[in-house]
């Protein structure tokens, strides 16, 4: 372990084009594999080979690490969400291409970010930007999926299965490291749960 | 908040045949809505209305309730999984037989139990035996599956896709507090991923 208020390293230990991204990633790294809760910002100042005041200097809390992360596996799907939802659009290309997207962007760390989304932190008001945005993504599926299959009701579950199979890469993941998983190939598995594709 | 070491409450707070039962309810909840780390045996003490003393003469440490809890949600199912694998049934009705069985016994607490297969923890020697189990349940649907697709490749992912969509039953539940999901609907979508039934 380093030592308090030691100097930054010459090299840098992360990836990352920024102090920022460097510090996501260790923050991401911990979060993952020792647990939100049990991860301080002084382990996360460590792991980057900076000073804790550094640190805050980027993120005044680690909850601002925490929600950078979530939002970076939500955001930028969320965008292109919104474009698919043009009605001249065949719903089912769109479906499936926000299903590709969303996949790639749960792959797109190096760390399984999507594990914390099941953290009981993120009930808290702090969350509720990164909560709002998963929301809204959740609801252009369903939008879709109607599309797709006006024979059910706005309360069928089917209307989430395409939203939940996305998910599920998260935890396929986690239980086979280091395989290489096909976008693509997952998005399609996504529509056929829902009977078309 | 209650005070230490106060004596156990005349009638009991928390559903549960036994002493240990009002224990793991209490500690689902705490588990789940504050998080494990962040929850001391203390409070699952306090919560139950006993002592911590009478706490630890059912559950040694608190990783002891964790994989009690975890436990609940594979071993059941996990035995109706090794009857389902006889040769001389239809793979796709067993394989609806235990997406079923799969869900009902994910939903069965009245606490998301399942929130915590993610939890960081569960990589130590511990949780040997719970990971042990939970895999050979991914194995017995992945064989069940190669039964009924014989076209694919032991390494497509798609074995792995109805166990996905029985543990998504999970995250739509966290997202649906309250909302009644009807296992049987679920297991067959677990079937139709793969495009059968």
């Amino acid at each position: 372990m380093s030592s308090p208020g030691r100097p930054r390293l010459v090299g840098r230990r992360r990836p990352g084009a920024t102090p920022a991204d460097e510090i996501l990633d260790a923050a991401a790294e911990l979060f993952t594999t020792r647990g939100y809760t049990a991860t301080s910002t002084r382990a996360i100042a460590d792991a980057v080979g900076i000073r804790q005041a550094s640190l805050y200097t980027h993120f005044p809390t680690k909850a601002a690490m925490l929600i950078s992360l979530l939002d970076s596996t939500v955001r930028p799907t969320l965008e292109s969400a919104r474009g698919l939802l043009d009605a001249s659009r065949d719903p089912g290309e769109s479906l499936l291409a926000l299903a590709t997207i969303d996949v790639e962007w749960l792959l797109a760390s190096r760390w399984n970010i999507g594990m914390l989304y099941v953290l009981p932190e993120l009930a808290g008001e702090d969350f509720e930007g990164f909560r709002a945005a998963r929301s809204e993504l959740r609801g252009i599926y369903r939008q879709l999926v109607a599309r797709c299959r006006p024979d059910l009701d706005p309360g069928d579950p089917d209307l989430d299965l395409p939203f939940r199979v996305v998910e599920s890469v998260i935890p396929h993941r986690q239980d086979h490291p280091g395989v290489v998983i096909d976008a693509a190939r997952w998005a399609v598995a996504a529509t056929r749960v829902i009977g078309i594709g």
